[in-house]
């Protein structure tokens, strides 16, 4: 009896995200959680003391940036492959977020690839500009605004012609690729770069789609109630 | 007899790079390929003349970088996609570039994003100053370089210590975690870069085992014979 009870304590363990709820990376992963039906305990790493550069943190990830992740034994960090070990390891609980089949599941990974490389580049360079440096009392390059919202311009128009052909990036489904937008559209929505969405039928009709999901809102909960 | 003829013609049909010998991100795709011993056709794609950004190239990739990939049906642009997908499509063909067990595989995900996020950005940066703006007859902006070379070496103070643990980055075997810094690493042993691979013990024994991969020296000759 004793024996079965450590086994069961042991596999219920809680899923454990060192993070901040206004992290970007770190939403992405609660992001996933959430839409996985999991249940973790947010560990808050405190980046206004620079809590993220010591340790114990640096010992979870020694390039000192949210969030990072344990379960059990193993210990993650990068967001994109936290959500990735999540969404196979947990294949079969919650929403699915990838296919099996590995042809769509390239597809999949190519526009993870271009929201890593092609959209996050712009669009966190944005909010930085535009959300956090209001936030700390500073003020907005406008030259820097302008250069950054020119190229989401032409980002924003291939995922035009992509959304026109596909519901979701990765294809008919909702996945990874779409979910690891979320975090940088909802901060920009409350922006001036809110237009660039919204003048694309198809891009805004997938932001409206995307950001409307209860695993998402449950995110944006989090920061309300902090 | 037509009908098997087709179809196994059908079958041994040659995956296709579009890509260019000289291009990082397509080295990458050729390191792969190789190390799965595939039979691939090589289209070249002139950047000299700006081909990776007009038709036909942009209709395979819509954000006009090299390289792009076909494999039958399928489509494909962003390098690490295209290595992830052949990596798990040809899973038993050549050598074993990833793991099936989830956290093991996590973990090579967790240090593929590394390379993406940590490395690249400022490896790739230093082979534009000191070696592709020497190949257009530019000059190496100094301050860049001193500022890159410093970034560098604090991530490859991180891979020392990875490194001193762990043969590779992602286990105990090569993966597509070590395979994608060598294009980088091939072009920055040319340079003053050299040094700060060489005084790292672990990151210098690292280097000179994947850079002897048969598969790497493969693309090495690709160049050589261009």
């Amino acid at each position: 009896m004793s024996h079965c009870s450590l086994t069961k304590l042991s596999g219920t363990a809680k899923m454990k995200v060192h993070g901040a709820v206004f992290s970007t990376a770190s939403q992405r992963v609660f992001a996933c959680l959430y839409e996985k039906q999991l249940d973790f305990e947010l560990v808050p790493v405190d980046m206004s003391t620079g809590a993220h550069k010591m340790e114990p943190f640096i010992s979870l990830n020694p390039f000192g940036q949210l969030p990072a992740f344990e379960d059990g034994d193993l210990t993650l960090f990068e967001s994109r492959a936290i959500t990735s070990y999540v969404a196979h390891a947990y294949a079969h609980k919650g929403n699915q977020l990838m296919y099996s089949d590995a042809k769509k599941m390239a597809i999949v990974s190519m526009w993870i690839q271009v929201e890593g490389n092609q959209f996050d580049p712009v669009a966190s360079s944005l909010c930085w500009e535009l959300v956090f440096k209001t936030m700390f009392g500073m003020t907005a390059d406008a030259a820097v605004v302008d250069e950054k919202m020119a190229k989401l311009g032409l980002v924003l128009d291939i995922y035009e012609a992509r959304l026109a052909q596909s519901k979701y990036l990765g294809g008919h489904d909702f996945t990874l690729a779409d979910l690891h937008h979320l975090p940088c559209i909802q901060l920009l929505m409350g922006t001036q770069v809110k237009k660039l969405f919204d003048s694309r039928p198809h891009v805004s009709a997938w932001c409206t789609d995307i950001l409307a999901r209860p695993a998402w809102l449950k995110v944006v909960a989090m920061q309300a109630s902090n």
